[in-house]
């Protein structure tokens, strides 16, 4: 159960709607939003709504059958619109790309690629400072001067940036920095980073997990609502199977059972999903029919060097392709 | 290796041909399908191509790193086009939609879905008279009694007919009324019933099996052309994977995969790649985009009627709609 | 629900009970195997049970709520023990060893294992006669005339023979030689293999499916149960997971499991299980101990040099040890 | 490479060391930890390995091929013996069990449960005071004050105490009241968690991440030891896949595999490995038999009533079973 709160509801009026909700054994629990304020009710009797939608200073009441609640389409069906200013927004109708490289590597790098993203009309820029790596002997990224200087760069070209927070720690540093704070497969379900980012009044992308379900993706992104944060971006980037034809098996099914779960805006991270260069436009395209909302990829100026796990980075070529059949796309979706 | 033999050359070339290819330790496989014949050599030596392609009878020699051979892409770069007659051809730019009941379930239920695939220029009809059923207490099918029904409505109607054999006795039973045989995905290992498949002119569409890799399924296809028949379409109907939200989780990676591994069609089944009847139509067009040379799906003038094992079956509107959109999306396609 | 009737049930008798059956809207197949005569009820409404019970030529009525019936362990407590003759039995408390090649070889390998099974007081040799291979250009087995040699010099050890049938023209052919039908992982589900299988009276092995459920396997034995065979030997060989460090992921929770739910004996299969020659040994014991009615595994006079799809075939001395600790730990159990 | 550093080494020795391996290209890490100094190098070039070994200051010289260094068998072949102090020893021949509720509930709870362990003189029991949960509506645990409750009782009673640390912060909060930091299947791979953990003197025992690898959780073990902690412990807990009949699928086979390719001790987790309480002890004992150096398990004094995620905790009779049945075969181990 989701009660939505007037901005007006006094203290007073709280404690009334709260002591309802506690007399018909719900655990309630008091959210505070960029966009508004919610007491979330979990529990499983079954009361007279209404009793509850009488008190003062609400809104209005959502019975919600989901395990969670404040991500689920049930009780706000028009789908949320992720702002980060300056026109450039994300789901509700409006799709976003954002490319870049695996882990930003130097100034020349990030100069060509934000050339790129000019050329082809793209606003969101990738990039890793903070690299999740199997070895403690690999290299783990440029860290925040990296971030500094590509966010300097950035600026300046009217790009902005997402890029990956790895623990607690990293977002008070990264936070003028950034955009969007991406959560990386390996971190879906570290709670306490989840709890952090719900603080903060910046977007956040959730990478499904490795082998996470897509009902664990919304729970961490509940994780993140409950804590305060609205702006929440799903990623699917393809799970853990037995198949090894490919890097990861990107789940399509996820992208319309998500777009039905939740209002939320789903991307695409194909450069997982697949992990061959050769498949990421097709993987690409099959996501933004299937309903997606934005696309995320690996692009690099000289793909064979690019640092990567897979081999799976487009060249500049092969994103302005990309781009192109992308948006023919969309306009064909837009007719049919 | 492969070589491709002359139409016209004689026993002792052969002779000839085949002492060459065991010398360097290679093992030697005739294979004569519809369209031509080969001899296959399965071995590691390297030696000089061109002591076998000065002999006689010689058209062509390949060498197939693949482990599958005849079914790689890698000798025949062209795609195949599987050809059922009266101008309805699969593969190599044809695209095909094929569509029908879970099974088979009489008359009244043929005619309207005939009329139905008439009314959207379907041309190829999916259904099962014999179904395997994981209980043996389910209903398995009408047989070929409903087999013959089937036929001979379809017949009249100019409708191709696409049914699952089951096994190696149901070959000759059924080869008359089917136009394409359809083996299911617990069927794909199935050595014996491939070998039976091979030695018939009749297409054949292999399912991926139901935790299959894609090489497995190359290889099943290899079966069937190493004995005799090269009318071969490969189905990606999802694998099975941890992931509960969905009935399979189709592997969109699988189609551009196999496009660039084998010359054989691609077909997507998102009937049962996701299984849920909202989600059919995205991940069917995603699968039209992603590369897939045609389509199957579940279709019922009273899908919740239908006799199937999920909730999966499309009414005859959204069968509609999936097949206009699907149209568009070709259609865009062919220009970007 | 099963009704178990009497063997001097009469037809009259029986049709009372069918129709009785059917007046409550339940499908009722009659079974007949080696052991007795059943009736299996399949439905949903609620009854008075004692209305069945009361009539003529009934020992026993049993609610199953299973989806299985006849191999669930709700009616039948006792454990099913599949007799071989000649004091070989499996199940309800005889463990049983069964080894040998991958595949029959020859004579001499034949004997050489024979003499090791004795030595050993081995009971059962394992080998394949008819083998399933991905590629069709792989050796598929000696076939009969390699089961007749084996079959002769067995016989003459008083050794039991067990061996895979892959399809249904097969069953006639072997039926003489064999003691034990083995139902590959690629036929778990080959449902016409299972129904024929059901008409012969030799004890089946079931393997499990690559990636079958444990619920498939007992369906699968359902099938044989239902068309009339009683003697099932279930087999958990490992299962196809992401895990690539081994060759199959060994399922141990499925002996526990399978013991809970079914009267039938469940044998463990770790050659394949793990597929590593090092740790078949660990794998073994450790099923032993989980409760499997017995171990079936590869054993070689010349592991390097046998036929095998992976590197997991025990050596004379290796499998000596094995069995050595098998026992040991068979009679820790018995007192514990 | 791992070169193994005398005590007495100077800078300038070391300075020499590091240079040489540089000179092949080699990167070079010092670790230092309790036990020892090392210098990891990471490279791929041939040369001739005397030309270090004749430098000062070093120990010995081990070319180790496996990805991951410090935690493999191939530079030491003696297994690691984590000491908690007071006589409690893991590894090495030192089996280790180690039971308490899945959370820290209460000092009755407490208690009760460490006079079960007395009366079955295990000296090492878990439980969680930071429970990590898919909701945020969820109980998280009672945190440090409970943990503080749970060592006074615990200390009086000389047992010692495992527990989760979910996030940095917690470490030096937990430090003083727990004898092994355990590291949580969805915190595997939390590499900054790990890394800090690298830096403490307490052991650490890491569970396999939900679907996690064996390689991956090596790597992750060299994060700790590479940050200058030997203690370490490893955790087979099952893995994540399609079967539905039990929670995880325990991967007997890491059981051999780790104790393989690791010098590190292994413990097994029956009860999240299988998560249904009838069977968490076929899968301890099975365990046990496979080489595991311990068993983690959850007990309570009312286990229909224990806060747990499935119903797999015993009871305390069950568990006093399991304690009798492990010894006795651990005996039988040490004579076959």
């Amino acid at each position: 159960m989701i009660i939505q709160l007037e901005p007006s509801i006094t203290e007073a009026q709280k404690k009334k709607v709260y002591d309802q909700v506690k007399s018909y054994k719900y655990k309630g629990t008091f959210v505070k939003t960029q966009a508004g304020e919610y007491l979330v009710g979990i529990g499983k009797s079954k009361f007279d709504v209404r009793k509850i939608g009488h008190l003062e200073g609400i809104r209005d009441i959502h019975i919600v059958s989901d395990d969670y609640k404040l991500v689920s389409r049930k009780w706000k069906v028009n789908q949320t619109v992720v702002d980060l200013g300056d026109g450039v927004k994300i789901g509700g109708g409006h799709f976003a790309l954002m490319a870049g490289p695996c882990s930003i590597e130097g100034e020349e790098n990030i100069l060509k690629t934000i050339d790129h993203l000019k050329e082809n009309n793209i606003k969101i820029m990738r990039g890793g400072v903070y690299k999740p790596r199997s070895s403690p002997y690999s290299f783990r990224g440029l860290g925040i001067e990296g971030l500094k200087v590509w966010y300097r760069l950035a600026k300046k070209a009217g790009i902005k940036i997402i890029s990956e927070v790895m623990q607690v720690s990293q977002i008070e540093t990264m936070l003028e920095y950034v955009d969007i704070f991406q959560i990386g497969a390996r971190n879906t379900q570290n709670f306490n980073l989840l709890d952090e980012l719900g603080k903060v009044d910046k977007p956040v992308m959730i990478k499904r997990g490795i082998s996470g379900t897509i009902d664990e993706l919304l729970y961490s992104a509940e994780y993140i609502f409950s804590a305060g944060n609205e702006k929440i971006l799903l990623c699917e980037r393809g799970i853990r199977t037995y198949e090894r034809a490919a890097r990861n098996t990107f789940d399509i099914n996820a992208i319309p059972i998500l777009k039905e779960k939740t209002h939320l805006p789903v991307i695409a991270d194909p450069s997982h999903g697949v992990g061959i260069r050769d498949h990421v436009e097709a993987v690409a395209l099959a996501s933004v029919v299937a309903g997606a909302d934005g696309v995320i990829y690996e692009v690099h100026d000289k793909p064979e060097e690019a640092f990567s796990d897979g081999q799976q980075t487009l060249s500049f070529n092969e994103s302005s392709t990309l781009v192109r059949k992308t948006r023919m796309l969309l306009e064909t979706k837009s007719v049919y």
